[in-house]
């Protein structure tokens, strides 16, 4: 895929590449399948209007306009936030290799550059936390900082914070469910300003983003995705802190948890995540001993796909592909084997479907009809 | 073994095999060998002296006198224990499983003696429990009873009373390390008396044996070794119970512990436990589960084992055993390769030595020389 593969961008791509991810109904995975198929971020927003036509559009959908992709870089560096591709310098490796890393990161950071490139760790956990949750989060960051990792977590009230004020000397990422200039929850914009004096905040969001409460578990990926792991130090029950488990296991990130009482809602959720093969801990050597390994490896970026898209299918199976679709998810093998056509044609229907706004993504490749 | 088989004594038996097993040097393991070697307790108690003056003995060692062991039956008669073999109907079917299981065990029961033959499952702890610990271990044990199980314990201060207590009708067994009439602590006689309402109280050591602090590891083995598994609810690091899940681990039970904070210095050895690969347990299902399919398989008995006594082995073969023998605990198999003599040879002198009172055997098959 192009964009893990650039070194570095030229101003005019990364405008290209701003409308095509601001446009609508771009996700991350359309827009590197729209450029793996055209080459570059130009092609690909000139052929967007006849793909969601193709794709069933009542009305076509917003392309944003190059004079509003320069407007919001010009934003953003006032503010100090560049927005970096996958394979640039500033963007932390380990989340360049989702599949739906973030096609433009945008990095505020002060001092330290580097901070964004060094291992991280996870640190997340309930908002409403208990005393000895918030003493222990600050613990374990700051022994994970002192052992030179860097804490990354989502800037919440409860765990996050005290995981985040714990380590604002040794180097802390703090990523935004809303945009650089919109920060949650406000209260934190006096620490959020401590970390960037070592550490950085990272948002996938345009500048002017108020984060809505759909787009945390979307954030939550990039916590997890930029980490070698994640700890989850408090949790109930069906939390947010669980979901954020849940999607580091799938991203393939170790999963820590530390134990609590039985007799403690606040742990039910961790002691949960244990049962279910979560490392159990207690003190930094657990998580640090358990990502070694893994770091010794290095960090693979991910090749470009090898998925091409047909040229125009034809009505025929267009329409077959439409009705076997349906608000269940279904997998994209199923739906080609149930299809009978080839890969490439059912992918090209799904992506002309998806930029007409008519089909959802979810995880582990499965589609479903909005 | 004998032991294991004999579905009922004779009066005459039961009395020569409480004068075995009461005799100096005479431990469980060689009451059996020497049992097995001999065909029954009279013959080996006749060879007993001969033994241990092979063995080296300065003096010979005590043997209980016929009169002894009847006047032993009789005051367990006034008091209402029973003193029972592996094999008979009262000897819980899962201790008669041990090698070092007590040839004759004080049983102490009024209404329901099949609660020593219904599943058990062993719940210990800290004797200084916290109230979340004692609440959670009530619960554990109230839970355990509804489904059917006996729980067992050690009688101690903390987490051993909650659970006995919360049992009380469902049927529970205190495990003593002292004779029946010397019951420690003190303070929990009338427990003791409630528990044997529709329990039992089961001991190993004579009437009159005041507990000593190395009587309690040696008990803790019949409290792993009657149940299916143990659940460990709080425990300092280095404490006693987790002796008791490491007994419990070699004795093939299973082994549960329930987490807590790691700022708990109570939860730290529990804690342990989970990482070293017990059972996180947070609720009574989490025991059942665990238990049911092992429950399915039935109880094998000991099969006679097949190590055989050699004739009276030569100056020279005794001379160099005992010379490879030293304080630090070496194998069986070790010794037998490195001695050049026949198995048989081998472990009649470590008998003959142990009569004499000169060896000591650990777990796992090692002696030492004392």
């Amino acid at each position: 895929m192009d964009a893990i593969r650039t070194p570095y961008l030229t101003e005019t791509d990364r405008v290209d590449r701003l409308r095509l991810i601001r446009s609508d109904n771009v996700g991350p995975r359309t827009f590197y399948s729209l450029l793996n198929h055209f080459g570059n971020a130009r092609a690909a927003l000139e052929r967007l209007p006849d793909l969601a036509r193709r794709g069933g559009a009542a009305r076509s959908g917003r392309i944003c306009s190059e004079e509003e992709a320069r407007t919001e870089l010009a934003a953003c560096r006032t503010i100090g936030v560049t927005l970096v591709a996958p394979g640039e310098a500033a963007y932390p490796p380990r989340l360049a290799t989702l599949e739906d890393a973030p096609p433009l990161l945008g990095v505020r950071v002060r001092a330290a550059p580097d901070v964004l490139i060094r291992p991280m760790i996870a640190i997340v956990g309930s908002r409403n936390a208990s005393g000895a949750g918030l003493k222990f989060a600050g613990q374990l960051a700051r022994e994970l900082g002192e052992a030179g990792f860097v804490v990354i977590s989502g800037l919440a009230r409860g765990i996050d914070q005290a995981a985040h004020r714990a380590t604002v000397e040794s180097g802390t990422v703090a990523v935004l469910a809303g945009g650089h200039d919109r920060i949650y929850p406000p209260e934190h914009e006096e620490l959020l300003a401590s970390i960037i004096e070592s550490g950085a905040a990272i948002s996938e969001m345009p500048l002017g983003h108020v984060p809505r409460a759909r787009d945390f578990p979307r954030r939550n990926r990039l916590i997890s995705g930029a980490a070698l792991g994640v700890v989850v130090v408090e949790a109930a029950l069906r939390s947010g802190s669980l979901i954020t488990a849940r999607i580091a296991a799938e991203q393939g990130r170790e999963v820590f948890a530390v134990p609590g009482s039985p007799l403690d809602p606040r742990a039910a959720g961790t002691n949960d995540l244990i049962k279910q093969g979560a490392t159990l801990t207690t003190e930094a050597a657990d998580v640090i001993n358990a990502v070694e390994p893994i770091m010794g490896r290095g960090i693979a970026l991910r090749e470009p796909d090898d998925d091409p898209l047909a040229p125009e299918p034809d009505a025929g199976d267009r329409t077959r592909i439409v009705d076997l679709l349906g608000p269940s998810p279904i997998t994209l093998d199923d739906l080609i084997r149930m299809a009978g056509c080839s890969p490439a044609i059912v992918r090209t229907v799904l992506l002309e479907l998806e930029l007409a706004g008519r089909i959802e993504r979810h995880g582990g490749g499965l589609v479903s009809l909005i």
